[in-house]
Order: structure tokens, then C-alpha cells, then sequence
């Protein structure tokens, strides 16, 4: 099978990742911060070394505010509802992904925060202007994916961030797409919260995601139970990173993003060349075509082309990539439904491509010519 | 080591458990639910077959209503957040996890719900007599963990789940220390929601939890995301299971739990045998040391034999017994403050011993002999 659904989850998992995970599921049984026995010990210094790459992956200040959860959705949940106060004024886009759009609504409909979504370029860019320009006295934060799931567009995150930084409004960025795949760090581009999947960019296992936050910017948990510590506390506790992992954490894929981290130290630059060479290859073969409408930027940090064919709904191209050929790609709207509307695709939707670096050229090749006898 | 911690998490994991895992993290990188190609396909049927097998385990109606999150912290969120009405009031007791009592805590503290705690009994029991007599006009529902993971009392929830019936009030039951150990059954004890992770009883691998519920006691989702369905809405889906799962799930601990639930079926009866003779030895060996005071009930279901040593504290003995003995158990409050203080243990905490079918008598022995030699 050509697996080119890297965006969803990338499908190479280096082997030390593996290792990791076993390692944690046949050494480690116990619950790290529970107990006092090696096990546990040993279970709580890994988790905090992993806080301490990541920290330094992201450029976030304090290690003990990098904080673990099931997911990137998790952490945007975390993130946005944790950070809002009732009345206020939220800026967003229409690039961004369910995992954003949803808790914004919700707020919406609550009638707890009004939102602005922001309206891309014909690159697909975010103009900092416009941010500036949306700015109002009840404007608490601005909401942004530093590259879109759908068109690969990376938003002027530093440009945005300076803006956030003036206003003194709270930053928050969806890294889903980016870390891993383009330059993050938050100190730098004045990101207060960042969150992100390990399972993605990273080439960490599913069932984690990240929220890293400054201290200034630290939200207030929405989920509410045991952390080991405090326990003689009714209420949850206020120290992080406790205070936002309640409950048994994912030991084993911490463990595994530790071991992907150093992975990827040592692959980036190969494989950030690599995954632009594949998918520029992709991008222009695909421009070949007659029947065939690239949609997508020509910004392949994260490996994604995204494309229509004439007379072909997304889903039945995607199916007879799937059946005919064994080629794996993501049809439809990709949870970004304001995108594909703004682009004009939201009936038929758009298929994805997305490489990684452990694709090959040969794949690609197989690809378009898939491509080609479809759209014929 | 001797592993006696297994109410954290369970030490042994079977070799199916890790090897469906291994499969998941090898052959099935896709997201399931997203896409249409094979692996995504893959990943969807197995989380289906998952859902089947815990609804058939602990008597779910509809494996729909079978919802994956983080760990049974999360699931004890969504029950009880995601079901309550402002000004409701809400029947729950001392025995309580951090996971029950804390966010019952943060609803009191913001005005939403009022919350009665009812005291156990000299068998650390709470009377189903104490319910009724609790319930008032505005009551909404009862929230009680079925074994207690510090006294491993074990509450009349089919009594209780009568009660609860007949007054029309929401079941909510915290299964962490009872699924795997006791028999739970939603239908048959009136459960309308029940909570439990997948790496205690199950002998699955943290990072898993799982919430099942009734048609009629559906909660409202507490967290937004992309589903994978529905993906033009901007609000959050309504159908089961989808819209309590937003963002990537953990695919491989679901897989694992699939697993674990067969090697459960198979080994259970023996497994319940071996672990109550250990935890019987354990108990009545305690009994027979001057120094030595055990609170814990002689219910050992779940394994769990509790006790404190004249004269120290139940961190100091639990850090000689790790350190001088390599045993693992846990000490100090258990995140359950309030059954601590009722207890009178709430200062020094309690030595937490909780064994599984896989240790062994000799195991036993020696931590006897240990407890011996530290209490004198």
C-alpha cells in the first residue's frame, strides 16, 4: 500500500518509538506521581525528561507547564475554554480545523464569547493586518493553525504574534500541522499556548496530544480529578502540570514522543528536504494534468497537496485510490468545513495527499499516473 | 520486585495485550473514522468489535453507547458534568475517588449543583436505606464508586440502582475498582452510566477509559473537535459515539483492551479465585501482627488489603518497603481524602497492598515477614 495520509497520522514509526512504548507497557506498569516504588519513580523522571525536550522542541519557558493529554483536540479544548471569560471577544479564521472551530461555536452558541473569523488571501494567508484591524476593546485572544490542514498554508505566525504581544491579547496557536514540519517556538513568536499531537509531525504513537503555555498565560483546567498530589484537596489543585492531568496518564505514548523527539533531532533536516522534494514532485505532476485543479500552496514543509478532478467527487477518487489502486488519501472536507466553503469545494470536497520522508519518489509516480487514468 | 500496586494499575499485562498493541502501532498508523482506505477501515471495525465486547461485558444496551477517552477520570467528567442542570441536587459519599469529588467540588463551588455526602457504615457501606432517605424535590442523581480503592468496600449498587429507578434519578457508578473484579451490569443494576479505565481490573495499558451509557441517560459532550462525521457542522455532532469522541482516539489501547477482554473471559474465574486467596492471606496475616491495624474490608474482590503500623507513617513505610524490600505498594491518601478523615487516617494515610492472580504466595510471605520486621 502507498500510504500518502501522513497529515491524519503519519504512518512511518521509527523503531526507537516502538521500543519506547514496549519498553514502558513490560517495565512500567505502575502509575508515575502515585507512588513512591522505582517504578513509579522511574515513570515520573521519564515524563518530566519529555517535558524538558518538548519545552526545548517549542521554545516554551517552563517545562512544567508542557501538559499531557489524549489528544491535540484535548489541549485546544484545554486551551480555548480554559482561557475565556465571559463577554469576550475572540479572533479566529476560516482555515481552522473542527478542533477550533467547535469549542468556538460552542462558545457562540452559549452566548459566552463572540468570534470574528478572519477571512485567508488568495495565498490562503491570514494578513496580520487584518488581525490588527479586528482588534476591539473586548478582544481577549486570537486563535490561529500555523498551517492549514486543508491548503498547507503556514500563517505569519511571528508577524501575528507581535501583534497579539502589543495588544496584549492571548495567543493561541494549533500546532497540529506545524510542529514537526516547520519552525515553532514560542518564545520567539510570542505564542502563549501551543498545542499539538505527538502522532503527527512528530512520528510519536496515537492517544497524546500536547498543551505547552507561559506562565502568564496559564488557563484554568476543565477537567477536574486526581492528580496525586494534593490529594487531601477537595478542589482541583492550581500547580501545573498537575493540575491539568487528572487522572492515570498515557505512559506508554509519553514515552514513546521522549524517544521520537531525539528521533527527530537527528532526521529533521534529511527529512524536511526529503518531504518538500516529494511533495513539490506531487504539486507539479499534479498541475500536469488537465482535469486536475491543485488547490493547496506551494509551501510542502508539511507534505500536503490537495487537489479536485474534474467530474469526480473527492470520496469516489479517494475510493477508487483505495480499491483500485492500494493507494491511502483523505477525501472530503477534513473537519475544516469554513475552508472548503471559502474555496468553493465544500460539495465535493477535495482530495489530500500528504507524504512524509519515508515515501519515495516511485510512489509518487504510481500516484500521478493513478491520477491521470482517473481523471481520463 | 513484588508488584503490589495493582489497584493503580495492574503489573501484569498478558502477552495478547501487548502484541494486539504492537499490531496497532505497526499496521494500523491511520486514523479510524477519518478515511476510506484500508488501514482506516481496519482501525473502524476493531473499535466496533471493542464497543461490542464492553457492552456485552458490563451489560451496556447499545455498544454505541460505548465511549472511548483519556482514562475513567475523563469518563467520570463526561457522566457527571455532561449531565447535571443547574440547581440541581446531587447524592454521592465520603468513599469517593478525586475523580468523583473533584468536579463534584467544582460545581458546588460555582453555584451549579448542591451535593450530599453520605457517611458508610461500620463496613464502610453505604446504606441504599440512606439514599432514599436523601433524596429530596431537586435531586438529579447519585453518583457512588462500587468498590472502594481504599477500604475495598463493596456497595449494594443493584439495591442502590433500585432506588434510583423508582425516583427516576441518574445512576452514575465510578467501576475503577470494581470492572474486571465484580460483577457490574448496567441492566441488571439499574446503572445509567458507568466509568472505568482499561488498565486496573482489565489488565489492559494506560491511556484508555471508557464511559457506557443508556439511550435515556445520554449526556451532553464536554469537549469540541472534528469527528470524522458530520464535518460541515460547526456545532458539535449529537450521535453516539462520534461526538464524545473528538480528535484522534487511542487506537492501540484500544486494540490492547480488545484483546484484554478476551484474555479476561478466559482467565477470570481462576484469576478471581487465586486473588482472593492472596488477599485473605494478606488480610488475616496482617490481623495476626500486634502493631498492625487493618481497615480494609474482608472483600477481596479487587485485592485491596489496607493498613496502618503503630508508630509510622504510611509514606515512611511504604518508602522502607520499597527501598529494603523492592515491594511496591501504595501510601497516603489514595486521592480519597474524605473516606480518610472518616477513617481517622487522614494525617499518617494508610499502607495500600493490592495484589493480583499473578503474584504468589511467597510473595506474600515475604511482604508479611517485612511488615513484621518494620512494625517491631
Amino acid at each position: 500500500m502507498i500510504y500518502f495520509d501522513n497529515a491524519a497520522t503519519t504512518g512511518y514509526k521509527p523503531p526507537e518509538v516502538i521500543q519506547a512504548v514496549n519498553y514502558a507497557l513490560t517495565h512500567l506498569s505502575a502509575n508515575p506521581g502515585r507512588s513512591a516504588h522505582r517504578q513509579a519513580i522511574e515513570g515520573s523522571l521519564k515524563m518530566a525528561e519529555t517535558r524538558e525536550k518538548i519545552a526545548k522542541l517549542v521554545g516554551c519557558p517552563n517545562p512544567d507547564n508542557v501538559v499531557f493529554s489524549l489528544n491535540c483536540t484535548t489541549a485546544l479544548n484545554q486551551a480555548i475554554l480554559g482561557s475565556i471569560t465571559r463577554g469576550c471577544h475572540i479572533i479566529s479564521s476560516l482555515s481552522e480545523h473542527n478542533s477550533v472551530l467547535r469549542p468556538l461555536f460552542e462558545l457562540k452558541r452559549r452566548g459566552i464569547a463572540e468570534v470574528s473569523f478572519l477571512v485567508p488571501d488568495k495565498e490562503n494567508k491570514i494578513s496580520p493586518l487584518d488581525v490588527q484591524r479586528e482588534i476591539k476593546r473586548n478582544t481577549r485572544m486570537v486563535v490561529l493553525g500555523h498551517i492549514s490542514n486543508v491548503t498547507g498554508a503556514e500563517q505569519e505566525i511571528e508577524e501575528i504574534g507581535k501583534i497579539t504581544k502589543n495588544n496584549k491579547l492571548i495567543f493561541i496557536v494549533d500546532g497540529a500541522q506545524s510542529v514537526g514540519y516547520a519552525d515553532v517556538n514560542m518564545e520567539k513568536q510570542n505564542i502563549d499556548l501551543l498545542a499539538f499531537p505527538a502522532h503527527k509531525g512528530l512520528h510519536g504513537i496515537m492517544g497524546l496530544g500536547c498543551l505547552c503555555f507561559k506562565d502568564e498565560a496559564k488557563p484554568t483546567p476543565i477537567l477536574y480529578g486526581g492528580t496525586g498530589t494534593d490529594s487531601h484537596l477537595l478542589t482541583q489543585p492550581t500547580t501545573s502540570p498537575e493540575c491539568f492531568e487528572s487522572g492515570t496518564q498515557n505512559l506508554p505514548a509519553i514515552l514513546g514522543l521522549n524517544a521520537a523527539i531525539d528521533w527527530y533531532e537527528k532526521t529533521k533536516n534529511s527529512n524536511a528536504e526529503k518531504r518538500k522534494e516529494l511533495a513539490k514532485m506531487l504539486y507539479d505532476g499534479l498541475h500536469t494534468l488537465k482535469k486536475v485543479t491543485v488547490l493547496s500552496c506551494p509551501n510542502f514543509k508539511s507534505g500536503i497537496v490537495s487537489f479536485k478532478i474534474e467530474g469526480i467527487d473527492s470520496m469516489t477518487a479517494a475510493d477508487i485510490l483505495a480499491e483500485k489502486y492500494e493507494i491511502a488519501v483523505r477525501s472530503g472536507l477534513h473537519c475544516a468545513p469554513l475552508i472548503h466553503k471559502h474555496l468553493g469545494t465544500d460539495k465535493e470536497g477535495l482530495v489530500r495527499a500528504s507524504v512524509s520522508a519515508e515515501n519515495n519518489r516511485n510512489e509518487v509516480i504510481t500516484f500521478l499516473r493513478a491520477i491521470k487514468e482517473i481523471s481520463e
